[in-house]
């Protein structure tokens, strides 16, 4: 491996600005960038997007086959160590692998015509949730998930923690209003209502749809209750009057494959 | 309202006790107890459970009706206020309403034989995992829910709140050894694989099953595995290896409501 970068110093400009971003979803999402920890998600990142802004690894990690083939796909130029004191306080994850990519969000410019089948996220609070939904419709090859203002930063490390890599197989689109969206939609909207709805087996969902998912406690938010065609029930023989927002996600869009697989 | 105990020191032994247990998933475990907290989960608690071991409220709560009529339903012997101060130290949750109950866990003991649809969590880890899935498992209409070694406390702070009263509608079981189950057991054994397995949509649910969801990382254990009937997997169109468990824990329970929707 040629002779890389060595940060030692909490003063460096570019640890600063590194600490400054891992302790702030605010500022990760300000500057458009992510923070992409271990290897699962450095991988799948280089797999679709290319190559990061910065790795930064520790000396410790370096010795481990999976950081070193990792760290072969990145230009030298990119790459920086930084002793293990320093890289702790940039991680987000308990017994980490001592591995990072700083990278800029992919831009994503809102298609002119949603055509396909899409996922919208509505006011979607906690990041487990998020990642969960990304992670089940990437599953289930929806192309692109649109967040709406409300929902948790889909770039946030605990979102791309949980999403497990989907990022980098769906288009993720930040900060979409929903009018400019609703505008550009051909695929009639869908969203779950516990009260007066159809039963979800009972809905044809052989066609493209665009879900929406809404907040945790408020649920879907008016404009997109104004722009709903298909409001469906998932039916619960037991007591609970509701699902939780990811689990309801993950059954209506595999409903939703399980109608589509007969067609073919 | 008759007149209840305030607590005002630090010191006094069942604060204390109180702080121990709110501090420790590991304290609540051993001495089988848990902590409430909200109104959702009192209401629920004592709809379902009858009188909890202690209220705690604070005295700002008590100035809102929907604390009052929780609090007119316990004895009032069980009651104590805490000025916010104290209470805040007992909290999990931001912004918390100020309110809530320990109580001693449900005994529930091991059934003589399991002919119903059940569910195991063979080692689950996260709290939010372990809450949804109870979730699920009590709207899919699952009596009992049994969590073998390794699985997160199903009593802890995190996983009452993600599950949402749902405790109160299941039996569930802790450390439950598989081989003590696997013998009890006259339901068929479920499990999700990715590999070799059938897709879920051809698989007969109509009956009675016991789904057993793995660990996060590694799957379910070889106990579980040596025990299976069907090997199910949930076809993913898009370009993902596996869902969230808890997702695919409401895709499979769903796919079986629905399969015995049409029964009747």
């Amino acid at each position: 491996m040629p002779a890389v970068k060595s940060i030692t110093s909490r003063d460096n400009p570019l640890y600063k600005r590194l600490k400054t971003l891992a302790g702030s979803t605010h500022q990760q999402r300000r500057s458009a960038h992510a923070l992409l920890e271990g290897f699962h998600l450095a991988s799948a990142y280089l797999d679709t997007a290319g190559q990061p802004e910065t790795c930064v690894v520790t000396e410790g990690a370096l010795r481990h086959d999976e950081a070193q083939a990792i760290v072969a796909r990145i230009d030298a130029a990119r790459i920086v160590t930084l002793p293990d004191a320093l890289f702790g306080q940039l991680s987000n994850v308990v017994n980490g692998v001592g591995m990072l990519l700083l990278v800029e969000r992919p831009a994503v410019p809102l298609p002119e015509r949603v055509t396909q089948s899409c996922v919208v996220l509505d006011g979607v609070q906690d990041a487990g949730n998020v990642g969960s939904i990304l992670r089940s419709a990437a599953a289930a090859g929806i192309g692109d998930v649109f967040c709406a203002p409300g929902t948790a930063y889909a770039w946030s490390s605990k979102v791309l923690r949980s999403a497990m890599g989907a990022h980098f197989l769906l288009r993720v689109h930040e900060d979409v209003e929903p009018h400019a969206l609703i505008e550009r939609l051909a695929a009639p909207v869908a969203i779950t209502d516990s009260h007066g709805a159809q039963a979800l087996y009972d809905c044809d969902l052989s066609g493209p749809l665009a879900w929406v998912f809404g907040n945790e406690g408020a649920g879907v938010s008016q404009a997109w209750r104004d722009a709903v065609t298909h409001r469906v029930t998932i039916p619960q023989p037991g007591g609970m009057e509701s699902l939780n927002v990811a689990a309801a996600a993950a059954v209506c869009l595999f409903e939703q494959c399980r109608q589509q697989r007969g067609r073919t």
